[in-house]
């Protein structure tokens, strides 16, 4: 696995592999269709090249890179029961394909299957894979609680917001690298900081996707200004909220909703109000920040510095980022 | 832990010790209400009893016993959304006190702690444990498939009805000996032969469930016939279609839903059936066969038969028979 692109096909095979029994086929059949669904196995890239960082065999390091991603793709599923959202990349959600209660059950499923590939991993290092597995999944978990609760809360502040969207997106990029780097034979000192590391990166990387959303990107390929339209507290509305006065608030609170505006009306009523604020600069400044923190950390890792290079390749591809 | 009542007391702080955070509360306070909720505790019962059937300090085995059971509510949660009932245990399920959300989420929270409570097994056996705690766990979810499946099935057999309560309901019985005993130090074949123990138990229990539901019982708290109105497919029902004629078949299938019955008349009507056809005295027939076939490979385990006679006693009192 000499490329990014191989590292990426070979979590692909090893995904599409996966032999599960033909019956019960509501049960097995969403998973298939899950995993297959695509996306840009974010998870399973850094652990892979967490792993990478620290060690050179990368084949071993696959099951544990499927775990994430088979995670990631259950929590996907029953958050998209939640959101009663009816479409997950271009297709049908599992729910609106196959009914609700197919998919509880296939997605509790593939959570239980996301713990028989972790239970792969060498017997020396499992009690502190899974370890840091649950602890994961579970602020996982916690993340997408507090984001459900947010909906009913009238005000989310700055901070209340970060705290969820690092429960929510950092800590699975968080999970995925510290078993990656553990695999690899990190130290636990090594592993803390690529934990942090990750942390940032997910943070840049959620707050860049909310920014996207509103303010477009020739790469994403969903129409500009959904969550606007959701009336969705997204780090630009809870920012434009605390930088407000009331009226212009009054403005915030009640465009997306207001009969008497259209869909591009209401987007551009929002963005007015976010341009006129600063908001898009502010959060573009708070981007950089948790990158470069992201990036800087790398260099402290007990690593030759070209080995760390590859994370950093990556990281920036993410972002967007000319190397 | 000398008695039974002293394991049940053990294993009930164990479960009430679990220290959640507060937060988010509706996250975590669904599962402290869920843990709360009292039951026969029958799978860390049956766990503690393995374990005690070849090791003595029986606390050791807590950890495991609360995560079987654990694991059991996270199946009541989520089929309870499934099958939409509003009750568990005399009280309100938590989709029906908190709403289907919540639900979902809390109940996959309750899975991920029951694999952080098997975590803490002794390292050395935790992969064995893991394993055989995964692939019960897939097959319960089988279970509840097939059981789902059947729901929507004009005719299922005998044979696909017992290899549907041996995945929901036995499998998990067997998983539950199986750990036990792992850490308890038996071999591979003691394993196994407790793995049929189980079976063969769990599917006696199960066809005892069903005749009580219809012929009652002093120590159910629910009321009679509750299966019979739902039109479910028990045993009893299975049974009694396999053996009647078509005219008779049609009566079963469609007293149930007949507007012109009472509820004690629909349930008059299809026991009068099952009366004529035997079927109570065929399905006490079978859980007796079960049952003794159970307790027969416990006289098989390579432990002094004194060992076993708590184990034994324990199946007994759970069928009601006397010692």
């Amino acid at each position: 696995m000499q490329s990014n692109e191989q590292i990426l096909s070979a979590i692909e095979n090893f995904l599409a592999q996966a032999d599960f029994p033909a019956e019960p086929e509501l049960l097995y059949a969403p998973i298939g269709y899950s995993l297959a669904g695509g996306g840009k196995r974010l998870r399973p890239m850094l652990l892979m090249l967490a792993y990478g960082t620290f060690a050179d065999d990368m084949q071993q390091a696959l099951p544990a890179a499927a775990a994430v991603e088979v995670f990631h793709n259950f929590t996907l599923l029953h958050d998209d029961i939640m959101d009663n959202a009816a479409v997950r990349r271009g297709k049908p959600s599992v729910h609106a394909k196959w009914g609700r209660n197919v998919a509880i059950l296939s997605g509790d499923a593939m959570l239980i299957y996301a713990y028989r590939l972790l239970s792969t991993v060498p017997a020396e290092l499992l009690p502190q894979a899974l370890t840091t597995f649950n602890n994961m999944a579970l602020e996982v978990c916690e993340g997408q609680q507090y984001d459900m609760d947010f909906e009913q809360k009238s005000k989310v502040s700055v901070v209340e917001y970060m705290h969820m969207i690092e429960l929510k997106t950092s800590v699975l990029l968080a999970g995925a690298v510290v078993i990656g780097a553990m695999l690899g034979g990190a130290s636990d000192e090594d592993c803390r900081k690529l934990r942090r590391f990750a942390i940032e990166l997910g943070l840049a990387f959620q707050l860049q996707d909310d920014l996207l959303d509103s303010y477009g990107d020739e790469r994403l390929g969903k129409a500009i200004g959904g969550d606007i339209l959701e009336g969705k507290k997204t780090y630009l509305m809870i920012t434009a909220m605390s930088r407000a006065d009331e009226a212009t608030r009054e403005v915030l609170r009640t465009a997306y909703r207001d009969p008497k505006l259209s869909d591009s009306e209401k987007i551009a009523a929002v963005k007015a109000v976010y341009d006129r604020l600063e908001v898009p600069r502010l959060t573009e400044q708070q981007i950089s920040l948790r990158f470069e923190r992201a990036l800087s950390i790398l260099d402290t890792l007990s690593v030759e510095p070209a080995r760390t290079r590859r994370m950093r390749d990556y990281a920036m591809s993410l972002m967007g980022r000319k190397n």
